[in-house]
Order: C-alpha cells, then sequence, then structure tokens
C-alpha cells in the first residue's frame, strides 16, 4: 500500500476497507448526512454517504439494473413510478430506459445531496432529472406518500440500513411503511427494495426485512447480487399482492426485454431469474425469521448486523 | 477501528481489508510460502498464504461446498478423485462425504503446511487426513500426475492465482497441465477447479482460465458464488470431454444429493444450478477472451487484474 | 506498505500509528490490563498495554536511562528505592546500577504481566528480579505505600497516563498521593516520575501534572526526552524539599557517573542537564497551569489530550 | 479510528502514520513533485510533498524557529540571507523577522508549489513573499548559485532528504555543493540546514551529512528538536569558517533577541543553547561516521535509514 490518501470504511466491527483515493472531488455535511465523493483507481469515481459507499462510477450499473429491472419487466406495462431516495439519479435513469413510463416521483429528502450529483456524478444521472417526465421531490418519503394519494403502478424504495438505535430510517422499515406503499400503488402494482448486505447468514438485515414485508404484501420474493464496489452481496425485494415475480417465465422476461428495447450490461433474461434462487442457509435464515419490525417497536441493526427491536 | 492487532490484505492495488484479529494463532514461513493463522470477531479462525485469505472457519463450508459438489454430483458415481493443492483438508473432507468415494489421492506440494492445518485447523479437515481412502502426496502435482499413471474419476483442483512474473503455479495453469489431467481421467471424468476472483469484468484471470481450459475439453462450463470471508465473489470451472454439467436436470442432481445422503450447507439443488448462470458481462468477457496459456508462454496476472503472457 | 501483520496504535483521534508485525510473541489479557508483545523490524521486541506502546527492545534504554538516572544522580548517596509500576524491570535494572543501592522495592499492581515480563522480556529486566537487593511486591501502590511506613531515599513513579473519566491511574496523580510519596522519602530524599507525552504544547497532561506535584514539593522540574519507539517527546518530573535538582552542576553529576562506574549509552552530564532546559511554549503552559488534581476531584485526561476534573 | 478520510505516511518501512483528514484543500503533482495539502484536526493544515509531511499549521512555528534563528542569531548583523528550497515562505518569513536583513534571496525549484502556498497556506508565508527585500527565484539551486557570484551573510538549506537511489536531492548533500555554498558566503558566513531526521542511532542521515559538511567548514555544529506534527526528532547543522555557534554565550543569544526585538513562540536563549547539546548515543555516531558524500559518489538513503554511495 502506497502512501497517499485513503477512504477508511468500516464494513463490520472487524473488517474494514482501506480505498486509494487518487483525487478527492468534494466532502462535507448536508442537513442531513455526510458525503465524500472522490476518485480510485479500479472504480472511478465513488460516492460515500455516512460511513458506506453507495455507488461507484464503474460498477453503479450492476447495482441499478439489479434494483430496477426486476420490478419494471415483472410489470406488464408500467406507467408511473414513485422512487424512493436513490439521490444520485441512477435509478431514475435505469425507470426512464422503460418507454412505457409516463411520469417517475423521486422522493429523496437531502436537496443538498442531489444538487452534489447533479454536479459531480454526470455519469450516474446522465440527464434524467431533466427528463420531462421526471419530478423531484425533498421531502420525508414517508410523509410525502401520506400526504399524497397518488398511485403508481411501480414503488421502488433504495435507503440506507437503519444502524443504530436512533437511525431515522428505520421508521421506513416497518409494517405501516409497507402497507402505505400498498395503499399507493395501483391494482396490479409492485414494490421493489434495496434490503441490505447479505455477509453471512448470521447476518440479521435481509431476514427481518423479508419477514416484515411478507406481513403485508401477498408475494415477497427475495434475490441477491454481487456488487463488486462494495465488495459485498447484495440482497433485494420484490412483492405484490398481484405478481409473482418467482412466477415469471423466462421467455416473458425476454420478450419484455426485447419489447421495451432494454440495452442492458449486466442483467438478462436468464440471470434476472437466477438470482432470485437462494443458497440454502439463507432460505433457512429467511424461513425461520420471527422479528416484524412495526411502528410501536420499529427494527435496527447493530454493528455487527444483529437485529434490535425497541420494546 | 479500535487499537489492535490487524492483517492487511491487499485485495488490488487500491483496496485492501484490515481485518481484526483476536489471537494470532500462527505465523512464519514454510519452504514454499508464508502462512497465517489467526482468530476473528466474525469469521472465527482465518488460514491466509502469502498475501490472500484463503478459508475462514465460519464460511469455508461455503467455498468447498462450491468447489467440490457441482463436480461431484455431476458424476453419476466418482470412486476415484485426485485433488490438486487443498492443504486445510476441507475439500478432501467434502469428496468424503460422497459414500460412492474409494480412494482419494490429494497432492499438496507444502507439507508443513498440511502438518500446521492438522494441528491448528481441525474445524477444516475434521480427522479427513486419517481417513482410509485418503492418501495424501507432498509433491509438485503436475511432476506427480506425470510420473504416474493411474487415472481418476474426477480431479479437482485448488491453487492459488498466478499473480506475479515468477508465480511458480503459471505452469498449472497452462493448456499442457490440462491436457495431462485429460489423460488422468478416466472414461465419463471430469475436472473442476477455482478459478479466480471476479471482481469486475474487467479482471481477466477467469476469462482466460477459461478459454484456456475451453481448448482441452469438450465442455467447460463456469459458475460463481459469493464467498464472504473473502468479500469477492469467485469463479470456478467444471470440464469434461462426456459429461455437461450446464446438461444435468435439477431433478437429477437432487436425486444424487438424496442417493449419496449429502448433508449440505450452502447448496441444494437449484442454487447448485443457478451458479452456472452468469452475467450477461462475464459471459461478454469470456467469449471474447483470446488469451491461451501454454507452457511456452504461460499467463500471469498483474496486481491489477491484468493478464500477461510471455512472448 | 506491505501485506501482513500490524499494531493499530491510537495516538490521538486523529493521529494513529500501524507498526508492522514480524511475530506475535504473546497476548491477551490479565486482571488488570490487555497486553501484546511483538516483534518488530526496526525497534525489535515492543510491549503494548491496553492502547499504548509501553517500550521497545532498541529504544528502552532511552526511555530507562531518562527516567531513572536523573533523579539517582541527583541524590549523594541513593541506598534504598521505591518503583511504583515499571513491570517489565528494566526500570529496575537502571536503579541497581547504582552500587550504592542497597535495596529496592518495586511495586506493580500486574502479577501476571511481571511473570510475562519475565519470559518474554529478558532483554528488559536482565535478571534483576532474581538481584539480592530487589524485591518485587503486587499490590496498589497507594495503598501498599499506606500501610508500610518504611522510608526511601528515592521514589520512582513510572504509571500509564490517566486517560479516560475511570481511569484507577488517576488516583495515583493526586495531591494527595504525592504527600504520601514525601512522606515515605527520608530526608533529602527525591521523587521522579514519567509525566505525559508533550505532543503539543495545547496537551493538558504535564502542565497538570507538574502544578499538582508542585503543590506538594518544595523543588518540581521538569525535563523531557524524545523517544524514538513512541514517536513522541515525553514529559519527566524530578520533585524533592530537599533538592533541586536544576541547581546541580555538570561537575557534579559527572563526578557522580564516574564514582558509581555507570555505563550509560545515551546520557551524559551535559545532556541530562540539557533535557532540564524545556522550550518556551511548554515552559509557559506549565507557568500559566491552574489545574491541581486532588482525591475529591482527581484530573483525568481525554483522548484529545484535554484535562477534566470531577466537580 | 472512525471512518472517513486519511492521508498513509510511510515514516519507515515499519511504522506508518495515518493521519485523519477533515477536508483535502489540493493535491496533485508539480513538474517536481506530488502534494497534498489537507486540513486535520489537531494541526489544522498539513502540507505533504510526495510522502512525507512537511510542516503543519500548528507546529509549522517550532520547525521554521528551529531552522532560521540559530544561524540568524550566531551573526552579528546579518544583512543577506540566500535560502534553497523554503517553498512554503515560512523560511522567508522567520528570516525577514531580524531587522537587519536588508535582501533574501529564496530559490526553490518549484514554482507550481510556491503558487500553491501563497493560495492555499497564507498562515505559513503571512504575506512574506511580498516583502520588498525578498527575492525568489525558480531554479536548481546548485546551478543559480553557480550561476550568480553573489555572497551572502547566511544560507539556509531546506530540502528533502536524500531517499533512493536517483534522488535528485543527493547532488545538493556532497562536499562539492557545500563548498559552493562556501564560496558565496561573505567573510563571517554561516550556514544552516535541516539535517534528517534522528529516530534512532542507527539511522544514517544525520551523521553523514555532519560528517560531509564537517570536510568544508572549520567549525561543524549539529543540533536537534523535536517536531510534534513529524512525530520525529529532527537534525539540523550550523556551520561556518568564522563562527562557532557552540561558543556563542547565552547571554550574548538573549541580548541579540532583546536588540531584534524578535518574537519567537518557541525558542529562547537557553532551550536554543540546549538544543545543540546532543545525547551520547548520538554524538558517538556522528563521531564514528567515515562517510562523505562527494559529487563523484553521492550519498543516499535506503527506506530503511541506511547510508549507501554508488562506487
Amino acid at each position: 500500500m502506497e502512501y497517499g490518501m485513503y477512504y477508511l470504511e468500516l464494513v463490520t466491527p472487524y473488517e474494514s476497507i482501506l480505498r486509494r483515493m487518487n483525487k478527492v472531488l468534494a466532502s462535507g455535511r448536508t442537513k442531513y448526512q455526510e458525503y465524500f465523493i472522490f476518485d480510485t483507481g479500479a472504480f472511478g469515481k465513488v460516492l460515500v454517504l455516512d460511513k458506506d459507499v453507495q455507488s461507484t462510477e464503474r460498477d453503479e450499473y450492476i447495482y441499478h439494473e439489479t434494483l430496477v429491472h426486476p420490478v419494471m419487466l415483472a410489470h406488464p406495462r408500467p406507467r408511473s413510478v414513485f422512487v424512493v431516495g436513490g439521490g444520485e439519479g441512477a435509478t431514475l435513469r435505469e425507470v426512464l430506459k422503460h418507454p412505457t413510463v409516463e411520469r417517475v416521483v423521486m422522493c429523496d429528502i437531502d436537496d443538498e445531496l442531489v444538487e452534489m450529483a447533479r454536479k459531480y456524478l454526470p455519469e450516474w444521472h446522465q440527464g434524467s432529472f431533466d427528463d420531462a417526465r421526471a419530478q423531484v421531490v425533498h421531502a420525508d418519503a414517508r410523509a410525502w406518500l401520506e400526504a399524497h394519494p397518488e398511485t403508481y403502478d411501480v414503488v421502488i424504495v433504495d435507503l440506507n440500513d437503519p444502524v443504530g438505535e436512533d437511525n431515522p430510517a428505520r421508521m421506513l422499515y416497518t409494517v405501516e411503511f409497507y402497507e402505505l406503499v400498498k395503499r399507493r400503488l395501483n391494482p396490479g402494482g409492485l414494490m421493489a427494495m434495496q434490503a441490505g448486505m447479505i455477509l453471512l447468514t448470521h447476518h440479521r438485515m435481509h431476514p427481518v426485512v423479508h419477514h416484515t414485508v411478507k406481513q403485508v404484501f401477498r408475494y415477497t420474493r427475495s434475490y441477491h447480487n454481487y456488487i463488486p464496489g462494495f465488495m459485498l452481496n447484495f440482497g433485494f425485494i420484490v412483492a405484490s399482492d398481484a405478481v409473482d415475480v418467482a412466477g415469471l417465465s423466462e421467455g416473458t422476461v425476454e420478450a419484455r426485454i426485447l419489447e421495451r428495447g432494454l440495452q442492458l450490461k449486466h442483467l438478462d433474461a436468464a440471470y434476472l431469474e437466477a438470482m432470485f434462487v437462494l443458497p440454502k442457509d439463507l432460505k433457512e435464515a429467511i424461513a425461520s425469521e420471527q422479528m416484524v419490525s412495526r411502528d410501536a417497536a420499529p427494527f435496527w441493526l447493530t454493528e455487527e448486523g444483529e437485529a434490535r427491536q425497541q420494546a
């Protein structure tokens, strides 16, 4: 390891990553979080919020294709989409690739972060903030959804993990929040979400979120993918009362990709399907999970990845 | 990050992992390599050879199930097995779980390392070194195979990546070596191997190895899995002239697991199959690879993951 | 920085030192503290207690000559010495070099640590634990001194800094403790002590200790020296009601060194004298210090080096 | 150690310092060197060139008072001064504090660095670049001195250590360079220089430089001081054919400080004198040094601090 500038990321209390920074493009603190944007040798620009790498220039397509397209392709004709979080604009970008889309509302509480992304991360948003179909709202997503009765074909939730007892994000991981999302779905609608790192089967984030979402939706399906820039395997969920994403045939997915003219770099129909197949130990961890996160006792994660619930 | 003892692992020239060590159980240098065995908070005991984490107590089952069972299950009745490397004894352990196995020869050049494993890593080998069906040989695997005309149903190759121009392992990644392995296979036999980290599609290790193996075997199939203790997605290959592992039905695999009474923790038939489905960018990298490693010009990897070939 | 094992020392909340470890000889926890003994490239063996490097094989002679000889040479004929702390045995070793010494009581609370030092650190103690003049006692030094009315020509205090609100060492940094030490001094007796790192003039450790000692003794003199293995400049104090160490002539010191046949590696009379000359900023920090540590309100240090006092 | 941005400084091949950066103000590469300017919690702004911390906002006064005032005070009336290096402008600032000074030529090869200092380091130069008495020249100092026969009362040399076989600075550490400096001194003139870290007595930098300078000047005196921001003890040299700085009385120094109205923060006459008193082991290392650096065989340092000479 040569002399120079590094970013220290505390992945667990036992493992940390030191990332060499060629150049620091911006760093500071918005009203809501600390941010760091820097340039690296292998992953290009890296965006860090608080303590975690959010995405990297070189591999953000993997993360964003993984988050967005399974749910969008599970819907036969998604016209309206609501995005919770997603400040860099890349979720928006992927959503807008679907020509069926007529309207996307992206709700990220942090206006300063979105400004930062506009300025420093053009490779992410690629102008999607200025797409006529997109509306960007700066508000608490839960409050905004409660106040606005508009409904959507797809809701995509891209939030930080609720690490720490006082993490404000924990109110966006409860049964009541998912019930609100469900009320904002059109008939036939689906929700997708980022659902935590899957470091070892003992990490509780993904099982608890899965089990909580399952209280609300008829079909709750987990899938996973490796995100190189995080050095981690990440979990995702698609949930719906109408559509079981696991029941979609490879043929249907392939047909929709063609029909919509999607140019994907990481996903194709076969790999999309394979992501929904989980290893045995993870399936067992999900199946045996008992914790349900509710407003009265929202769950949060310790640094070790253990789940806690306020009594 | 608290004060204390850490292991610094240089994953790439740009990213390093600092792992907190609770206790150092052993460290030193054998004739062939440096080793470190230490205890950690999240992964239990960790074995490092030279600069890379080889396996961890808590998740070695993931690595070893992934390496061993796809090839063993692809064979209808594997009786004899040859293991190249695999000093910790866990590959041996997984092979011996198949009741069809009558004889396993494990060839690891480093006798001191195997002694170390016997003493410090009982959770890995679990006594398999003493199984009556196992024979442990300390020799250069290539020389040994050349000198011994005995043939096997399955050959499993578990070696370090050939990083660095002078890496002796590079002579075990050439067409000529795979041809030798093929000559040591019984009719219907298969080879499996660990085939490098898949950090980003620009990392050349896996495509070059795949392309090289393909020169020798009729069926060459890549698969991949996330190894939490490495924080990396790893590539593997199964190759054979007789059996196309990709053509095995989930039902056949499931029947063989039951038939052999295999108690697996990470794999089941569905997940085993899903591991062979690769993302689009990786498939393209493999398809467009041109480099073939030969004795006359063995390939090696730079620290950046670029492939070089001696002229 | 190469791959391998490192010790992370948190010197301040802003600066940390990573020390490459060739070999870990011992690590664990006694009843009182965590310890690490490891071998390094430049400093040989290193002993760490809790989070701070205590001494290194290669440069411990600098630390121990600096701590011991100024006070021993300030006394015309030191016969009896009491050492508070000093578990490695090197303080004892330096004291015993003075042929005038007839009896040394070394009181270190941590018997396990002393056992460890006997076993792993022979270069430090060099057999002094077995010198007929030495008595090693394992007890709380304050309680022991209170219980035993025996008096000494010299008392040497070698303790950790009282970092943290609950640090038990803080009761050995109060006016009442120094008054106890004074009652245990023979007429003409002196006390010497390690008195904290002098990293920047804003670090309060040394000024507060100096000002506290000054409440008790007629002559309180600070001196300082650079300890390479710590990468820090350290402060020390000699205090007495009878002798002003600053008034000793170089000639007297030189004569005593010769007379006692001391073989010193780092100190001579001129350098010993020069260590008592302080830079202007440090002198001003000492002169303007107001805090006095008392049993009713013992002072402690924050990680930043700020001094706090319980109300 | 918290998550965030750090600077990794490789002090020796065995010890590194990780410094937490609050903010990176500038980083890049001039024609001659890499630079990093960042803000830290304890030391304020920090300037790094290539791999070493050059000075910090909070303690640069210690370094620059130590480098400049001993030589300036050793001269009864320094009117003209030549500074080799010193890009930050703080050496210039300290020189200009002496009201006797009529002209200072500062020669730093790196014009981009000086521009950077003007912009980002006003606390260092405090406008001295614009002082009417100062002339800033961007050239190789040796070539410039050869080409310009002007002479000075004082020459101050502030260069990086010649680490590495190809280090261009090594031609500014030879007998021939010091002879050139001597030819550029007025009668009664003196040279001062920064002369390397004194980490352990086995570090050869300071002894070799001292021994080389001694070949040229009648009086060569070493002194040392601890620089907190470097976490290192540094060596310096004053040399002259006319004045033995060690022979100056404290009274003379004090009178000159008063006479010139110098406002010093770290030095006073007594401490200035004490810095010239060296510990015994360092004196012995200097006395036994045999290596002389000459143009025909300039010395250079290994990373370990060993001295090498081209044959």
